[in-house]
């Protein structure tokens, strides 16, 4: 294994009504915060958010793809979920190695997602072997 | 708030092709081992398996839906992956509250997601504020 603490890579997506649609469809959450303007705009948020776990994806999609990549096996994943995503935005997963297991192919990395704007969405941990 | 510790709720779907697929689209997580045979026969798995965050998707959809449902509002999830969804395994997230917040509508609960022979795939925690 070539990695080291401080490895990193990302992902981006922006996130349109159509994304939460499937996800919905996919998941079978159709809470009416993600899918429903009226009810949306009675909630803290005042308008319909994405699903959390929509977000957190993404995260998936970095291990999967970019660091470690293929031969990812997901072990753990810790999610906070500090604020939401809105249609529209842009959220940016950015996973970066913060321990290497001694003498065991296992990562631990910080996982992080922002939006355009630089907040905080999504804030966790993963545990991921290497095969 | 009406919910005390032991209340349960569950939510079961069969991941077909389709849906692995879906979700490779949705999220942009495209490694092989979710979508190529020849691929995922060299793996642990010895043959493709779901996207672990699909699975893990079914728990928001029994907090969004039934247990609290409209009015949830997700802070945190952790999830063991202890074992992979295969293509047309069926697996059935279930929520059970384990805590709730003194003063606070906010509910702990363990979140388990099993497949058609009983064995547990996924482990972990979620905590929900309910509006």
């Amino acid at each position: 294994m070539n990695y080291k603490p401080g490895d990193t890579a990302s992902f981006s997506k922006t996130i349109r009504d159509e994304d939460i649609q499937a996800f919905a469809d996919l998941s079978g959450d159709s809470n009416p915060v993600h899918l429903d303007d009226d009810f949306a705009r009675t909630t803290r948020f005042g308008r319909r958010i994405a699903h959390g776990m929509l977000g957190a994806s993404l995260i998936s999609t970095v291990l999967g793809t970019k660091l470690p990549g293929q031969g990812a096996i997901y072990l753990s994943q810790t999610i906070q979920f500090l604020a939401p995503v809105f249609p529209g935005d842009t959220v940016t997963a950015k996973v970066t190695v913060t321990k290497i297991k001694e003498g065991k192919p296992i990562l631990t990395l910080e996982t992080i997602c922002e939006n355009q704007r630089g907040e905080t969405l999504i804030r966790g941990e993963a545990v991921v072997l290497v095969e």
